[in-house]
């Protein structure tokens, strides 16, 4: 069995197989993988993590290939993570659509990976930022993180990234449907993928009024405005453009609130392990699911079984002093 | 300011008011809640709390209309709650489909509410069943919960329901998409809407086709097999046939898993508040993230901080002795 230093020394050395190992640490929740990322955090923070969601149907794999074409030809490096939150059932699904980008795993350049939520709540946004992570440890420039925008789990995926380019197309997926699916709050870059279809112009632009109704409010104008970008990725066109509105706003990013936004995701990270184990020991080996189920029965309210456990789990918690250094802790429950 | 007792008095005294000012609580967290759901809760549980999901554009709401109309010719109450858990930036739009339904409002025998995610994660699961139990408890014989259909915290919401009509529609939203978006995993009848449509009759020999693949493995024989039921909301064609599958689940849960299945999700809406409250007192007034941070300043991993936490709130936390009654632990943290 590999120990987390040998995967670690290996993921170092550059073998893509450790990368792929770790991954699937990651997203399984392996005891070794805490200490195996401990051992290469030292190498995490050097790439740019861009997420890329949209409705389905709206041509997100295709752009995500023909981004990665672009960022190879400027000699970038490229970890691609596809990420399904909605279901296990649906794994294999999202897998059959990377077949086509089959030839792009020959370059050594690029690294392709899949991901779909194993039921775990919320576990597949922790697992996307241990994956990315892990990427950027690597030594990747760039990782695109790909999910299907559309709900809550979504977001918690897609906000493992620095910015998100949002990809919506005319037709089936269109403007409407994008701002009812919360897509446009998320959005850094919109990009009209398809643009050759009709109707691409008037979603472009209807989509140009949206955003300047909400980042041109009475009350404040918005520092970042995000552009409309028309492409069509079947045809490779456009991929500069986007590139180009990317690079915007990485600059607008590194002049401000960058290092702040990489420091509150690490602590929201921190919060969403503390939530999985928290809820692993209560209702594991803490034994509390016996006596909500005995309180149920007698009646209670859901709320006032939860106040019964919290009332025990609290008494014995102490007020956290900030002063403390991590040394002393070193008794830790991992 | 109302008090939890009067509200609960006129919930159940038949107040439209008081309902709607009641789920606004469950909304809002409003510390009031829990005492008002207990003066109620014995009233809890002789409603059907059907799910109605689906992908945008599949005609969920249009269905919930003619559901209701259907329902109201047979002399059953029904209250509707309409949820959009994919972000805060969407509940106008989800309520501007509402329009359309004003008419019904009038008929005493419906009501009918929006809800959507304020941006707590996981809260609008919770809210979800906070509303239903409130519904429940004023004396609906249906609750209607419609949501879109697409992601994790979809299913979450969807889970308050005793069981789940999936809705797809020919064209846009189609067989293969609603697969990839998983929600046949969770369908406990199909329906395949805008039945006049080209492409209606081909899709649902798909669905039932992919149904018989899931249901009937070599290793076990399902014992319900979700039926694919086609209609035409928009024309009020086959609500009969619908509310017809709707009655043989019924019937079916009865016979077997329903009160199991109503006990394990109060159990899990206990591990929801158990879980908020938690995440509210650790990272507010027990003052752990502030140690956070600056464990995660000093270079520390995600997982090595989240264990620094948890070694110091798990040492205080009792072992859960499940021979405890309720009584005994008067002194609640609520």
């Amino acid at each position: 069995m590999a120990s987390s230093d040998d995967l670690s020394g290996r993921l170092l050395a550059g073998e893509r197989a450790a990368l792929a190992r770790l991954i699937s640490w990651a997203e399984n929740s392996d005891r070794r993988f805490p200490a195996a990322l401990s051992s290469v955090y030292g190498r995490v923070g050097r790439a740019w993590r861009t997420g890329i969601t949209g409705p389905p149907g709206a041509g997100k794999s295709t752009l995500v290939n023909e981004l990665a074409s672009t960022l190879r030809e400027r000699d970038r490096t490229v970890g691609i993570l596809a990420v399904d939150p909605s279901s296990p059932f649906t794994g294999g699904a999202l897998l059959g659509d990377r077949i086509r980008m089959e030839d792009r795993t020959l370059d050594p350049g690029v690294f392709i990976r899949s991901m779909a939520s194993r039921g775990s709540h919320g576990g597949i946004a922790r697992a996307t930022v241990d994956a990315c992570d892990v990427m950027d440890a690597f030594g990747f420039d760039e990782i695109l993180v790909e999910t299907v925008g559309v709900g809550q789990a979504e977001y918690d995926v897609i906000s493992a990234a620095d910015h998100v380019v949002v990809v919506v197309c005319p037709g089936a997926g269109d403007g409407i449907q994008a701002m009812k699916a919360g897509l446009l709050e998320v959005a850094d870059i919109i990009v009209v993928n398809k643009s050759d279809v009709p109707g691409a112009e008037r979603l472009a632009m209807d989509l140009e009024e949206a955003v300047h109704l909400r980042t041109a409010g009475p009350r404040h104008v918005a520092a970042w405005v995000p552009p409309v970008v028309q492409c069509s990725a079947a045809k490779a066109e456009g991929m500069e453009a986007l590139l180009d509105a990317v690079a915007r706003h990485r600059e607008y990013l590194q002049g401000g609130e960058l290092e702040a936004t990489r420091a509150r995701k690490r602590a929201e990270q921190v919060q969403r392990v503390v939530s999985e184990r928290l809820s692993e020991a209560l209702w594991g080996e803490l034994g509390y699911g016996a006596l909500v189920k005995s309180f149920l029965d007698a009646g209670s309210t859901p709320y006032d079984v939860a106040s019964d456990v919290l009332s025990r789990v609290l008494a014995g918690v102490p007020v956290a002093a900030s002063g403390d250094r991590a040394g002393e802790t070193g008794a830790s429950a991992s």
